[in-house]
């Protein structure tokens, strides 16, 4: 945790969800994410996560993790959009999964919900912004939800609490043959 | 998980023990840590967690997680130095944390390290980043490394595989009275 957060507040100390956003091009946003989940988890807290991008044969250390927790993760959507062939068939899986997250905002007994990837939908035009923020904003006061991806647009930003750009200093060993490493990075 | 480390990878596939760092001003440093510790752990990989700033009483979400999952977190630090009565012995502290983490860079059991807020040594020249960063590089080769911190000293970012800086581009609710919010800040 950040010393940040530890610096004495003044005035009055108020309790409520926070809609916080990971964006930018950098490692980290699902991760940070996922960070949140282990909190939350630790303090006998309610967490569900919608992945929106990767598909459902994923099975990564996430996903291990989760499963042995008893923490769910859908991880609906139908692989990379850059690697699709039917783009039609990505953007539906996207929107019914956006469906059942959106399903979730009211719940009493949630305490975190996690969008994984979840930019994606409205960068592409897939969702109207206006609308998934609007849903976003009216959720269940007491609830945490946390969205990731890239190209986070002006609306979700300007709607949400906190919002953390995470920055590619230095990534060279991709380009020295080096894969990605189980355990760290998936 | 960014969708950049899905792309095909051309040429030799290899296998390195990462050394990670996430600096900067914004939230999600430690956070992004504790999901790298959520994903090995999901792997069955050994994992442990030196803090090098937080009180060895915190008992935050993350604490309460590790300690179900059986995951060492050493939280031997004496505090955050601004409120501190005693540089010295905080410096002392520190030091002796070091020496055990480091102590630990050799072991064929460890998969995944993790130093918490260590780059505040480095910076506060507590303990030079030139043998910091020796010993870092001349760890076990298989094995993680996650250094996180803001004021990552140039050595550091230039000797390790991954660099993220994030960058705090909301966080208002701080200035409204809201506190932080147990489970997804801490």
């Amino acid at each position: 945790m950040d010393g940040i957060e530890h610096q004495p507040v003044k005035g009055p100390r108020k309790k409520k969800g926070l809609l916080i956003v990971n964006t930018g091009n950098g490692k980290g946003k699902t991760t940070a994410a996922l960070g949140m989940v282990l909190r939350a988890w630790g303090r006998g807290m309610a967490v569900e996560v919608y992945q929106f991008i990767k598909p459902p044969t994923a099975n990564f250390g996430e996903h291990r993790a989760a499963k042995r927790l008893g923490i769910p993760v859908y991880p609906l959507g139908d692989g990379f959009t850059w690697k699709s062939k039917d783009l039609e068939r990505t953007r539906a899986l996207a929107l019914e999964q956006w469906e059942r997250a959106r399903a979730r905002l009211m719940d009493p007994e949630l305490s975190l919900l996690v969008l994984d990837e979840f930019t994606y939908l409205l960068h592409y035009g897939w969702l109207a912004t206006a609308d998934a923020v609007e849903a976003l904003v009216e959720r269940r006061p007491m609830l945490h939800v946390v969205v990731t991806g890239r190209y986070a647009p002006a609306a979700l930003v300007e709607a949400a609490d906190l919002v953390t750009e995470m920055t590619l200093v230095k990534h060279p060993y991709r380009e020295q043959g080096i894969k990605a490493q189980p355990g760290v990075e998936f």
